[in-house]
């Protein structure tokens, strides 16, 4: 196996941050608490998950942090790249489902996994606004860009930035799920320097997001804009049921559905055969999510 | 290929008994109407899609007929039975989302497809209440029974009783989707005698479920029974776009997708980690979805 102290920093570092990014949505939101669920698995390691429902700011977040090992299943050792025979995988997982349609969704993602001799690790952020304000969209993708670009020896933002926008993909809609960010895997690096990388990535979430937040958690909108809200989220569900491998990857690995199903937004809306007025913000939007846009 | 004498009776019953079952759904709802949609296919044939969003009984009701004929693309030659380049399929699918949590939502597909010399029969109806009436159960497995029992040379109740079961199953919850009812497939029959049956099935559709709309309709509800058949309604779009064979068959084959996910309710919510209170009517309903009962 692989050196087991890059694994041990990993693992600390997902759960300092999942304490602090905990802390911040909380401090930001007045009123909603994270609940805290611990799980742990037979076959080894386990998780924390936490939920806050019901905030002013936000209807629902999920913050979740997991350290899980073991021999490899069947269905595991299929997809996992690399020889051996058992596994270990750790990581932080976060999507962030706001109450006003003025702030956008948000999902970020940083893990490492390790079979036999080798290890890789793997991430990302992307944000999904319902009402676009070019400057958000700006101001994500470049702390993203920036981030990448600290680190030149492994991180590549063009390249990452376009599989951000091939990954989160409907193809029975034609549509991308928001305006992306980066996405990348199985990144087999140095892992010191895979580390550094994803340490700075990490902490840089809350800087790409909290500013998007704090300017438009004040925005006034009207109850359709609210529906229109409804509706996009309802294809958020239909890309994480139909089409996302992490979700299908979950089901498959006999995960616990409602550790999967965390993502699920709370409520959502599906209306028949909707077209947006023309020239309208929301028919901006369903423009943006056919044709992605460069935003740095 | 086969005569077509059979597959234009089967065409012209579904759109007979679409006008048919529309205009009870109008009548008993009073204030909403089917909004037509009438699409053809490049390659031959076409549909009549019928919604009715916001009625005063239906929040959305969807009742579909199609026509489709033409060569078989791979994807639908790997998963038609029979030989031969080109197929046809003629069906109704309707699918009712009442608004009040005590009346049940409803799902009815009766269809013929044709590929070859080889042509069979599918369909079926099931039920899926938020709240447990078990009068109503009994009626709507009753007429089901009955139906199969005047055609015992080609239905058989007990078995397709339990593949309804079995087929609207969601694996990631160890749930059923619903309290069932019949559902059969690939039913090569003599032509006239399988027309007979589906002639009987599709006209039992409104006597299966209006009483039971008519006797909950004016049931009261509270807001927090509301919430729970949202809740509910979650669990049908996690069975729809995870598991139904329908769907997935529908984007393969690249239908329509607002054809396709016409079957999605006008608004579901998740909440996480949900658990009814002990001995209440959600616990009820929760437990018989995870054991399917004998209702006849």
């Amino acid at each position: 196996m692989t050196d087991t102290v890059i694994f041990h920093r990993m693992s600390s570092f997902v759960s300092a941050l999942q304490n602090r990014i905990c802390d911040a949505l909380e401090t930001i939101d007045r009123t909603g608490s994270f609940k805290h669920t611990r799980w742990s698995r037979p076959e080894g390691g386990g998780g924390d998950t936490r939920v806050l429902e019901n905030g002013s700011i936000f209807e629902k977040a999920a913050v979740n942090t997991s350290n899980v090992f073991g021999p490899l299943s069947e269905t595991l050792s299929e997809h996992l790249k690399g020889t051996g025979t058992s596994f270990r995988a750790t990581g932080i997982s976060l999507i962030l489902h706001p109450r006003s349609p003025m702030v956008p969704t948000v999902h970020a993602n940083f893990r490492r996994i390790e079979r036999g001799d080798t290890g890789w690790y793997g991430g990302g952020a992307d944000l999904t606004p319902s009402y676009l304000f070019s400057e958000d969209c700006t101001h994500f993708h470049t702390i993203w860009r920036d981030i990448c670009a600290k680190h030149p020896e492994i991180a590549d933002y063009d390249r990452w930035k376009k599989w951000c926008d091939e990954y989160f993909y409907s193809s029975h809609r034609k549509e991308h799920r928001g305006i992306g960010g980066i996405f990348y895997d199985h990144l087999m690096v140095d892992d010191e320097a895979g580390m550094a990388f994803t340490e700075d990535a990490g902490n840089a979430f809350l800087a790409s997001y909290l500013p998007i937040v704090e300017r438009r958690m004040h925005e006034p909108y009207t109850a359709a804009q609210r529906d229109f809200q409804l509706f996009h989220r309802g294809r958020y569900v239909e890309f994480n049921l139909i089409h996302d491998r992490g979700t299908r990857f979950g089901f498959q690995s006999k995960g616990n559905s409602e550790s999967i199903l965390v993502s699920m937004p709370p409520l959502a809306r599906w209306t028949y055969d909707y077209t947006p007025e023309p020239n309208s913000r929301e028919s901006e939007t369903m423009k943006i999510l056919q044709t992605p846009r460069d935003w740095v």
